[in-house]
């Protein structure tokens, strides 16, 4: 580990929650230099709904390279990029009756956001943006002014301009409609809250701390922005692909969103960026908007294999059932340590349990790595522990990550019963 | 072709320069679905210094992927990116005793250069930047604020803060001095330019047509920096990994920047992107800034591979070599059509030939590419061919793409002649 | 009136409300240039508490003009300004038990506003500040961006920086508190609201349609800043100067602000402005902040004598009296025309009958003005008829004004009446 | 003088410069309480053209308020305000063939200039503006960010947005045409300095030390402008109202600005302050931007009574005649003391003694304070003594002013040599 600590800058985070030299992966079981396994229920922050290495992507992969099949194309014509975007609108757009155009901005998701708001200032002429509370969309200076966590924000670097944050559903407490409370700042022309060019949203937000938004909500947003001529983006980079149970996170509200982000995962595993656009909003000059690596072939070649996930429904049934074990057993465990006062939210395979206690979060996901099992944690104050298992893991690898998660907690309990005994 | 209309996005661009669909590439050819063979003088903006899928990288990648090397590990140590950080330090940094930390932003140019700027305002808590004419440095919010290129810009997306501009070397003509002005500016307290955090430069503009600042420059430009007590941000995104000769494009001027920016061809044809900085500088906080895709291993094995070019300096006189026959040809076909006022300028083998006459170069690109090349134009008005063939082209094709060039030149100039003798 | 049409520019406002040329004026009373009386219920928007060219006021400035009493006086001593600060700190502070520092800032409200503001952000580096719905604060770019008014932003002119909104007091309707969802907002650091360096709030919003915070909601807010180390701006341009029937309209809630502004009436009717601060803000480098009309020494005469109605309590007295009479005699009004659903709102003698039907209070206005009374409209949509008369007005002019309204009114209904009844 | 440590903010500064407490003024001589008698050569930074406490004026102010002329209007119609615009159309505007609407924007010179950026903004959907090295147009945010001053910015405040520093006339030294420089950056779309909305100038540069622009200057200035469709705007607050010798102070280079911002001595003395357009330009809504105390009616009447001093030539020959005797002067006392390095320049009735050796300006004010002289420095840094004296001062009084001057310098000299000589 020396070269790191040497060479590596101290901006490194997940290097110090899981202090090991991760040597191969497979599913979602990762080994270490020296063999030992960890389950991974982080799933590289949503990179890896299709588990590591899966090995239909790995031979495509190496087939493609060994064929000399071309790797770099900035945004030229390729083989590999026709195929990808016959695939996506053949599996994904035509069967869900959506229509947009699609642009390959820079493989990061920040790249797609930046694009998907430039997009959408220039086409209404207005700066302003909307975002919503504990909402994460990425740390260049566009997508960092409509992100929440101020930890990652710095006065010098300029990151409150043109933006302005709504409380997201639940934010404001039960019952609150919030929705209802941004129709009375949009209604209101003296409210400081000028007419946005859009809304940006996410529909579960994970680095918020899996926070889930009704189907309600989400449709009296849309409603909203239709009315008031907002343009809506759904950041789907989290928790697209699939990770809610259906392949864009917002089908489960019937929506129609003007423009997609997408990210993560669509690249099975490489560096891919996508944004999605209404065909009338593509108003683009050529060149306009571009980024050196918006043409990588060898994720072209990864993502379209991906999307032959998508053409039957066994992931999205297979996601609700081993949905519905992860919430079962988290509610279980929640109801088994009631001094934990811990709850349970989450959709699909994007899960949270609340750990209000300060540090309970943290030491479990400590304990648990000790035990074998990735997890991380989520939210303001790192409150959540965040359950992102890859959807194709085996039924028994989750039920066994989910038992250390268990015994994690009973030791935890266990250790803080001795100490207040005196023991 | 069909598929690229119906569904990418309007913003595409080389796709329209080069309507073709490549298929397979090796070295410094590209050949499209039906077998046409392409000369590449464009190496992908830079990316692909090493040639098309490079066979030392693509085996390592395909022996990585079969023996399931992890593939996303998020800023997680692995063995893939300690290889790195080994050679990267034993090959380039320790030779040319540099001492630097190495972040790993997110894989595309943009990530490290906003990584950059906010790290430099963060440390002085100033926000004023200093960047050049004709500079590129990205298009991400951040970054566009100090890229020249009103192209890329719009009213409504906001660009204009905090970032002021200053001549590049010859930009105000032969022999004014212009950072005789820069100084001017900074020792005025009125003088509106307020201290900047940091100075961005590129040693050599590529985007903004070939413009190769002097060793004199630099040095004063570095003199001035220190005197203020200002960072030194190097973005060596497209002139470094080689391209000018040496690892670094500053080294030819015996300058240490306090940061530097490497991207494109760093990672060996897949995205990645570093920053470089100062021991001391490195005061990031854990997690402080971050992406998802800072982890891109098999970027890292391909990167690897890359660097074992540099444990010697054969490299480096291959490119003087080429160089100087890129230059000798070049000079040798300006002088031949005279007609057209054209004139040569570059380093290493990053050559513009800069064709004044409205159009030309761009006809010229056109042209060419029907005769098998593919060669991009640059500078603010498109007048600037640009030469930036992968640094192992064989001198053949090297010369054959030449001649390219120069019979694309003739027929471009006997249309010319036919036109106006009314034929 | 030929001459405002052909010089002055299209920007000019209530010269299309008043369309007649005023000469003389005296207390509550205006006389155009043929003698037309008209009685004012807008006392220049609040400049005229003590009235129209006060004799006390005058007579003051006559004698110092007559004396060679210098005028202009930058920030110099003078026996004017020192006649003045010892009359604040005498009649004003000292009894209050407020100690406060004062910053002549240039005449204008906005001036001093923006001085609140930059001094907020250099003692704190912090610099978002939080404003609320229909806040008004000014038009320099500074105070525009706290201002809520859409009306007066332009999309080039760069009004939405380091500012975020919140609801002001009822803004979301009965029932909800408001500060709690601030606090909500506050306490969460990924809520995208980041930790403000301070809060500027108008206790009565008078441009915003005559709102009252309530005494509760005031204290609640003061703890609110307290407790989050925010400082707590009262902007009293418009509402101290004994408006709300105590010379800082703050009085009654008895919080004790680390700013004030003051302008308007605290100059008699000449420009001045004032910030208060706390001594230990007082950080100011000498110059740092400057104006060259900080020093209106007429303006002080004015100011001082004004000060002197705030010897003893009648002044107070008389505007709990009359203010009474006009929320008396407005209820009466309102009850009178049910069909108008009119409501009453206010406080001292700021009140505001709300006509919510669309163009109904523009029409009173206007109807009014014909029977000799200058009133104004407020409010985001106009629909507040606004009564803000010198808090010096004789009882009997008072309910003569307040009857032309009645009269208007019902010559209103008839006329609306009459054409429903398609007479 | 206690009252004023006690009471007023830090940020004072002209009261630590000169530290009486003045009571009356006449013309020239201003008197503190104990009757001791100061020259004033600074003339309220450019508000007393005409003299302290001018008895036209304040015979005239005297008169309308003893007739009770209606003193605030807000922007209602009054007859003091028609007497002004009557009398500036027929005095100023008809004689020098110039064709402007007028907009009273708040009576400081920041309201000026902030009216002028939002309208200039607004009409060519542009927001940089080109500002120049040392300029100075006041400290409100929008009008702060063309200011050139560091001293007056604090990154918490947010000075540096849409705005670009070009270098004033003789900036980069002698034979540098900076017109020449600034066109280079507008001809070049990559340049970064984006095309403006406009140029904000003053002809000669106060607070920035005496810089006076060439006329051949100014033209080519001009001349850019109007090749680049860019809106041309004259600060003339410091240096219009007679100062330069014509009533504008770009009379003498024979250029039209689209928009003039007046303000200082055009009130009389009185807080006071216009923006002058071209009649196209002047494309605002009916209050779309306001401010309290546009309608000081006071000022108007001083105002008016001023213009009277342009019904005929006298003024401009006096001006002639007395900056030729303060340039001779000047001249022979910096001949005089060859050892100080001094230069002189200027025009019209303002002009710089460069003193060149740190603190000798300053030391040189204070020394003629003590002598009976208010003058004041100014420049970068403060290295230029400013001879700002009212137009109207007696020809003896100027040289008794003078001679103070050159005592002061006097005794410095003497005070040095001795320290030099140990004694």
């Amino acid at each position: 580990m020396r070269i790191f600590d040497e060479m590596e800058s101290e901006v490194r985070g997940y290097i110090r929650s899981f202090p090991v030299v991760f040597d191969v992966a497979r599913g979602s079981e990762m080994f270490d230099e020296h063999g030992n396994r960890y389950i991974d229920f982080f799933a590289g922050a949503g990179v890896l709904n299709y588990g590591h290495n899966n090995p239909r992507f790995s031979e495509a992969m190496i087939a493609y390279l060994e064929r000399g099949g071309i790797v770099h194309g900035l945004d030229k014509a390729t083989v590999a990029k026709r195929a990808f975007l016959t695939k996506f609108r053949d599996t994904i757009l035509e069967p869900r009756n959506l229509n947009y155009k699609v642009q390959f901005t820079g493989p990061t998701g920040t790249n797609a956001v930046e694009t998907a708001l430039k997009l959408a200032r220039m086409l209404k002429r207005r700066s302003n943006i909307i975002a919503f509370t504990n909402g994460y969309h990425g740390l260049t200076l566009g997508s960092l002014a409509v992100t929440g966590n101020y930890y990652y924000k710095d006065e010098s670097y300029g990151s409150r301009s043109n933006s302005a944050f709504m409380p997201f559903d639940g934010f404001l407490g039960e019952g609150v409609d919030s929705v209802d409370y941004m129709r009375r700042f949009l209604e209101d022309g003296s409210s400081g809250i000028d007419l946005p060019a859009a809304v940006i949203v996410e529909t579960v937000q994970g680095e918020g701390g899996v926070n889930v938004a009704s189907i309600e909500w989400l449709q009296k947003l849309a409603g909203l922005c239709r009315e008031f001529d907002i343009l809506l983006i759904i950041d789907d980079i989290q928790v697209g692909n699939g990770r809610t149970g259906t392949f864009f996170s917002f089908e489960r509200a019937g929506i129609q969103p003007d423009m997609v982000t997408l990210s993560k995962s669509i690249g099975g595993g490489l560096p891919m960026a996508l944004l999605l656009m209404r065909p009338d909003l593509d108003q683009w000059k050529p060149g306009e908007h571009t980024g050196t690596f918006r043409g990588n072939n060898l994720a072209f070649v990864a993502a379209t294999e991906a999307l032959g996930y998508w053409e039957n429904d066994d992931l999205s049934g297979a996601v609700a059932h081993k949905g519905e074990i992860i919430r079962g057993e988290l509610q279980r465990i929640a109801d088994r340590f009631p001094e934990l006062n811990a709850s349970v939210r989450g959709l699909g395979m994007i899960w949270g349990l609340e750990l209000p206690q300060p540090g309970v979060a943290g030491e479990t996901s400590a304990e648990a790595f000790t035990r074998g099992l990735v997890i991380e944690t989520a939210g303001a104050d790192d409150q959540v522990l965040k359950f992102l298992p890859s959807l194709l893991i085996d039924e028994d690898v989750l039920r066994e990550g989910l038992a250390i998660v268990e015994a994690s907690l009973e030791a935890l309990v266990e250790k803080r019963q001795k100490m207040l005994s005196g023991q």
